[in-house]
């Protein structure tokens, strides 16, 4: 599933290593997002991810999911009051500190993350039969590698 | 420049593709905005990646940089003008449709693309340093294939 790339000159060239890991990744989020939709988790959105990727079981206060996300502040908080209403995360009192609240998955968002961790697990399968298993292993060898020399 | 990972047993595992795609894109991201800001751009924040990555030369309809950027319509036009009104995108009449509009990168909106293609090259020597030439070509090769795959 390739997405349709900009028309430019301006900027970096599409053999960018960015851009090559971008693509993958969104072909992959694009895919959980079709799925949730086919769950019924339709009010779930790509931007929702941002929220769903950096909850920590316990629960994790807004601030640190901005953090995490790269995001403002208010952003962050505009993204999970859509998910509150719509009972896939809730906010409990932080167990640390009484004055401090934190987001946490409720059992409908724990649903979100059953329905992905089955997709991962297809997309894992048909990558298998697709590259091979070999050539995956050298794929995530490389990419921790990268990521450490960056 | 590794990410503090959330701490859950509820998704995904850390070894998920996704995720070893996702650091590396996000590492080499930061250190864009990190750059941006250092050389006197720091109103261009991570989520305006979502504008700057997508834009046409020629320029782009708010809506066609929504779906390319899986956002609504709604977050890409405040994301727009945020840089409309910091001079890094103007909004022009699209040549080919009288009443649509085209954002298009202005001078200094194309400064922003070249102190970013200056970073990529930067980052490009750091990892045939750090990693060699040879293995970035396989890195390279194999996620063109991860995508065709996909």
């Amino acid at each position: 599933m390739s997405v349709r790339l900009p028309a430019t000159s301006a900027r970096e060239a599409p053999e960018n290593l960015a851009i090559l890991l971008r693509e993958p990744f969104r072909a992959m989020s694009d895919e959980v997002f079709e799925r949730l939709a086919a769950r019924g988790h339709g009010e779930v959105r790509a931007a929702h991810g941002n929220v769903f990727q950096y909850l920590d079981d316990e629960g994790t206060r807004v601030v640190e999911l901005a953090q995490r996300a790269r995001m403002t502040k208010q952003s962050m908080a505009s993204l999970v009051e859509h998910l509150e209403t719509h009972d896939y995360v809730e906010r409990i009192t932080d167990p640390t500190d009484g004055r401090a609240k934190l987001v946490r998955a409720t059992e409908r968002g724990r649903e979100v993350f059953a329905i992905v961790r089955e997709l991962v697990a297809e997309i894992d399968a048909r990558l298998v039969a697709g590259l091979g298993a070999a050539k995956l292993e050298q794929l995530r060898g490389l990419l921790i590698e990268l990521d450490e020399a960056l």
